[in-house]
């Protein structure tokens, strides 16, 4: 079976300088992969220039979503943006996954509204990956939906396990709901109630993670609303290059620290490349009728081309059948309570 | 002057052994400082032995508050403990102000019972600082309130910046409220009507800073919410730990990199003081009658002395004051609005 990922290769703050590179380097390592390149031909087209390849399609679009376009206007207005176009390839069968740097506002919106939710689903959500002590961990909601209820909190839980044990081979993954630490402060109500629910929900739940148990691979899954989410992985960003700033200027400071630099570097490009965020890129938008997977705005190639593994690997393992039939099984008992 | 600090030693994870200690230490690197050490005494005195000084006083209490007992029955029921016999030491004025690093709802329960609220502010906040790219944050509140309305957020804003002002000499600090980027999803309600709050306030408002912002240095004072504070606060401590983890695995692999260390460890040692936590210990519960600092439970000896000092520093640049006065210029636009 081959693979088609539908690119919206204007997304993202580089466009098709990274997106058209990354489709060709992924393309040339994945043999049972083709992608379908959508945007401005005129600004695709001489990327390529000398690289014929029967497994890269090009697919015109005339518009462009920007990054800080409202994503309601856009919905209605940009109804040939390379974004919208690549996703109505997911919905017509021609591709099986669609990925984009863009505008997320707009990206959550479209998909919504062109792919539809799968049932038993409110909302999309946004699950990424963080490194861990332990190996990495899917986190969701990274900032879809600022306002959560307790069952948005309980299907966030739903999709994450399913995702993580097609892609993972794990069968029962253990999930936790990202809370504070306090007894008596011990979240708000809808974290309290969204616990209730996780534990009534045949997952493999193991209760309250704090923090910094996000790092300590306290669970494979955890769910939290999209505001929480969104600051914890920005504030990690953040102290992740305060960190790294102060260690180059630790490094910088004389010309001993300059030798001893020399000396470390093969052991620090080694802990570089371990804690590189690239290999992280990608965030699956979970709940839809098809895959779509958003790449962070900055990507460069290689992160860019994460991300399109990542949609290839949730085409492959059938991420989308697991959460239907997890969803499914729910149905019934729902119904009859 | 004499700043007198009450210290409640049978908090925290180490007790008297960290915090008996570290009192000494206060004492002996200020000269306008005095302590009472309150607790059981015959866990305090043998710490003390032939270290007879006239600035260090001992206060018995006969109960200890656990670190993880119910705030709401502490406060009925342990009316001897350490924790609040420091407390009333300075409500009745025999001190300046009081550190703990216990149970933190107690604290918070028992400072709010015992000292009350400035007039004007609601809720007491926890604000700690961060160290940032321009020098260092305030951030408020770190998980004292789970659920805040926009007034209560634009205390937080107030207090802040009041703070900054006195111990900083900062007059005019900048002050910013934690959101999240998406355009569409900017922020829940309550932050976006939180930030018009604020525009309005007269404070240096510069609006919304994002996770990393944080760390950036976007603003000297940043205002949240208590669960988005702590998830973010603990998310960082998190990946700081995460990240020293595997830079000693890098410098640990096999003998090459083991002498790379060895080289490194100057610059290595250096940079370790100077993003240690530890200086950042102490955070100031806002909004008393009455100067209270919250010190991390974990805190060892440098920490808990940290977070001593921190204490005089409130109380030597006349931060309650500085709060009465922002909220009592505000009562009367308030009360004609």
């Amino acid at each position: 079976m081959t693979i088609t990922v539908a690119i919206d290769c204007m997304g993202g703050d580089h466009g098709p300088h990274v997106t058209v590179p990354a489709a060709l380097d992924f393309v040339r390592a994945f043999p049972d992969v083709r992608v379908i390149l959508v945007g401005l031909t005129d600004r695709l087209l001489p990327l390529l220039a000398d690289r014929a390849d029967p497994r890269v399609l090009v697919r015109h679009a005339s518009e462009v979503v920007t990054m800080d376009e409202s994503p309601a206007l856009t919905l209605r207005t940009k109804k040939d943006s390379s974004m919208r176009v690549a996703i109505n390839l997911v919905k017509d069968g021609e591709a099986d996954a669609c990925v984009s740097a863009g505008n997320t506002g707009a990206l959550m919106a479209i998909s919504r509204f062109v792919l539809k939710m799968l049932p038993g689903i409110d909302r999309p959500a946004i699950c990424g990956i963080l490194p861990t002590l332990k190996g990495h961990a899917h986190v969701l909601d990274l900032g879809a939906n600022v306002d959560c209820s307790p069952e948005h909190l309980l299907q966030f839980g739903l999709m994450g396990a399913s995702l993580v044990a097609a892609i993972e081979h794990v069968e029962r993954p253990t999930v936790g709901i990202l809370n504070i630490g306090e007894e008596e402060i011990k979240g708000n109500e809808v974290v309290k109630r969204a616990a209730e629910l996780l534990w009534d929900s045949g997952l493999n739940f193991v209760g309250n993670v704090e923090g910094d148990g996000l790092y300590k691979g306290a669970a494979d899954v955890i769910v939290c609303d999209g505001f929480v989410g969104n600051v914890a992985l920005k504030s990690s960003e953040g102290l992740a290059q305060l960190l790294a700033t102060f260690l180059r200027q630790e490094f910088r400071r004389n010309l001993f620290t300059k030798m001893a630099a020399l000396v470390a570097l093969p052991v620090l490009n080694h802990f570089k490349r371990r804690v590189d965020h690239r290999q992280y890129n990608g965030a699956a938008l979970l709940g839809l009728r098809g895959v779509v997977v958003k790449s962070h705005g900055s990507a460069d190639v290689l992160a860019f081309a994460r991300a399109l593994q990542r949609a290839a690997d949730e085409v492959r393992s059938g991420v989308l059948a697991r959460i239907s039939e997890r969803f499914a099984q729910l149905q019934p008992i729902q119904e009859t309570a």
